[in-house]
């Protein structure tokens, strides 16, 4: 086992990045990531995370998955850190995002398991110790059991935070059982982000590090107050803005019929409200007429209610 | 539906109670039973729910069932409210166990969805208002996804708690952000207990009514304290207790190879506490010496620990 | 181990018998399963299986399921061997209904695994070990891991193959690779039969020893046609019986939207044949009228082309 | 709907290659391809199918994908018919292959679903029938629900065999109710090939067109003469070669622990034969040296065997 380093901390609410399209779904608009990256950054978020699972990666041809990391770590021009997703089946095309990664300027990397053959723990964790050792960005691991047929076990994770180039986790499970395992095994120097927003708050009550929610391409400010509080432990606060966010969760997220929805009904709320165009890349397609019509009448309703309170 | 009545709202820690067993591993071991209820009630705990997944209600036949309801409800004596699980793939046996609890004194009844075939949500639904309507006790869902093969969905719950019968959810799905949307969709009549004790403080803190954790058995009073620390929002003392529950999560409740170890460990922690005997019903067994010696050494050194703070 | 006995070989049709219920979906219409049996036993079976997944096992009383032993057996009247299901998670309730069977005079017990706990495979082997070494009639594994959440693994079915009282397997799992693998590694004097109608001529051809048929309550000639062919070895005779399986499959079982469709279409075309009624258990119900017209309509005609071949 | 074409059929044993790799796990041996297709070309199968889930496709990086398309198409050179994994979870991606394929002289391209995101059958169908839209080579769907997540229902398979470009389903679900459904349901002009070996025999027997069998890259004379016994229907023949199929299966493929056991087993076993190389790309890693002992050990008692009877 290699020795244990002074990690970097990561916290807050570092949004993961929606991926703007053009109208044919595939090539990426250039000028939206400006837009929204500006979006964000004036919104006073902690970091940005590209090329996750609401930022399409998988999706996405690797030529798109290039110029995005470019093109996003402009526009950020180092205000905020830039996490980039390297999620990939080969690790040999992984190593080579990171790299991209690495010239543009991110300040680490996150990686979900290799996602097609079914893993077993200790085939996970030799491949994840073998993939740290060939990156020079620190890597984050990412729990997506939902997507990648394998949770990163609570064992794991604490192997893998021996390695000095692992800084973290971004769980997406929504398992607070095992979320409160890791807090209570892991040693401090390894932040734990979660994914879903419906549970920053708690999460962060309870010792995580921050949130990396989808929710926050539309409102940062939002999501950012409600770290906020959540660190100051304002019940009052967090109880107004959890409602909010909770708000987002059942109007607009859950609009169509599929686990897709998630993907569609944020980017379609995007659209109504002018940060970046609906579209979506194959194999999704973006919501038919009545669906978004739905999206925008609930989108401009919780609009108003956040521009209440903040 | 039904207008909204008056719920009665139920709160605090609600141990699961372990079956007590003679060494045959099927009957009932009525002392044992009449010294864990002492055990639980000046322990502090605000209720008991009998045959649940940590009482092995399916494993015991349904004369020991009706036997653990009757030898339990006359051990409480009224001083505390008791619950019973009626769950059963068998209808008219889940009424049926309800008529006997009813009998005894039991303040509510418990069902987790039918577990043998896969059903719709629509299914389900119907399944438990026609249950709620021959009930003359007031039912608690039971969400418990990995035994039953079926999540009790969001939106089923919300319809369900129209029915004037149906007073509560005890969710162990560990789902956090499956608690949440309720937190938010229900109306406030409506108890929302969670199983694992890893979590109790969480939820408590985020709006749950309480725990029902099966560590309670073992040292009720930490429960409660924890309960109580939540509710008070003292996060000094929340993290101090919230170590110890993790502590028995990780050394009690791992020990084995399955998912058995977390009752094997439990029972086995109880013997080795002198409170109860470790003895299983079929399919499971007792630890073996060696793990025994583990769960004895680990849970020594707990209870040492936990009569430092309380 | 125990020494290998000569096990009896049973194989043919075995029709998973379902369970004639009154009105009130509750209770056992006597007159209904002597009507079925008939039926049943006059179209040329090799056996009734009663208490399946097809017989609403677990969805009936303990009541109800010991009448119906009692009945059934009666009806038979030894003319065919009677398979009795005692699945159950209380293994005490699996022995008694053991009991039952064997004073009724039935040929032999089957069990799927106890479905609510998850278990590892060496439980599972100590589970089944166990039961059979407390049983004294010959006792079927049954496999349904979509019922019950766990396979009997290869591996476990040929260490249980040893044991004197384990006769044979039924499975229901359509995996024909696991199918095969048992063909290969098992004795010669187990049996295997398997559960879906639609491959049990493939299975026979490859050396399973007969099907355990839903469809055979319908047409119980069809199916005891259809084995005979497969043994025979006749293919242009197993392309036409082959066929009209597959209608009942595709036209009777799917019209529904859940799993349960299978029962409900089963005892729909039942009732449209005036061979027992469409009454069936909770947690489900019969057909509506707008399913049930459908299945009226496509079992006469499905009924019109049998009649042309037999 | 697009008006149905001729389309063509392709039958018979279409090995799955193994992707031989040079000893960095990741650079690809082409001299190894050439001696494995001169292996299987003149072991005398009907078509080889590269890119598929034993060519370990999705660990390859995409440069090394390109290359296995050309020096697998330029080392068949015309003589049997090449198939191309394009299985890809962006859409351009998989008609980049598609485009390779078609240039080096490819037959088909072959796509299991895109297996990052839950789809829909509905979103799976649009996609599907897109992704045929943009080929100009025919497709074969390939339905592998153990690693992708998604099965292809059979609605879904009938509805996509009306596009004039989708020719045929590659199945490796080894779900026999399902095979039987499309063989039931399909147009005839539509090939069915299985994927797992342990199942070709009874699938062709039943009408099925053929196997797309991993053990061929070992023995492709066996697994033909297995496909040719079974077209003629010698159930002698069958029985004879079937056992020796199943020993592969029972000895070669699960050596180890994990479901990589068979990718580990089958390379392990090549190159025990002196075929090509053990090396294998991550996620995964070759046998060590006490699992690869048993593994040579075993493959060369088969290889005897074998011998006896072709």
């Amino acid at each position: 086992m290699a020795a244990q380093t002074n990690k970097q901390a990561f916290s807050g609410i570092i949004p993961p990045m929606v991926t703007p399209l053009l109208s044919d779904n595939l090539t990426l608009d250039v000028k939206g990531v400006q837009h929204l990256v500006e979006h964000l950054v004036s919104g006073g978020v902690h970091g940005i995370f590209i090329l996750g699972t609401t930022g399409e990666s998988t999706s996405l041809s690797y030529k798109t998955r290039e110029q995005l990391i470019i093109e996003s770590c402009k526009a950020v021009n180092g205000r905020v850190p830039v996490f980039v997703g390297i999620t990939d089946t080969s690790i040999e095309e992984s190593i080579h995002l990171a790299l991209i990664a690495e010239r543009a300027g991110a300040a680490a990397v996150v990686a979900a398991p290799p996602y097609y053959y079914g893993l077993g723990q200790e085939e996970l964790y030799k491949y994840y110790w073998s993939l740290a050792d060939q990156l020079t960005l620190p890597l984050f691991l990412y729990n997506m059991p939902s997507h990648t047929k394998i949770n990163i076990d609570v064992k794991t994770v604490v192997r893998l935070s021996e390695h000095p180039n692992i800084i973290g986790l971004k769980d997406s499970s929504a398992n607070a059982v095992y979320f409160q395992s890791l807090c209570y095994l892991l040693k401090t120097n390894f932040s734990l982000l979660v994914g879903p927003e419906e549970i920053t708050a708690e999460t962060v009550l309870m010792g995580g590090n921050g949130g990396v929610n989808g929710g926050a391409n539309l409102f940062p400010k939002l999501y950012v107050a409600l770290y906020n509080a959540a660190v100051a432990k304002d019940f009052a606060r967090i109880d107004e803005l959890q409602n909010l966010v909770m708000e987002i969760s059942t109007k607009i997220y859950t609009v169509g019929s599929y686990g897709s929805s998630y993907l569609k009904g944020l980017k379609g709320a995007l659209s109504a409200l002018g940060i970046v165009e609906a579209n979506i890349a194959p194999p999704f397609t973006t919501f038919d007429e009545k669906e978004m019509t739905k999206v925008i009448a609930n989108i401009k309703e919780i609009e108003a209610e956040i521009a209440k309170v903040l």
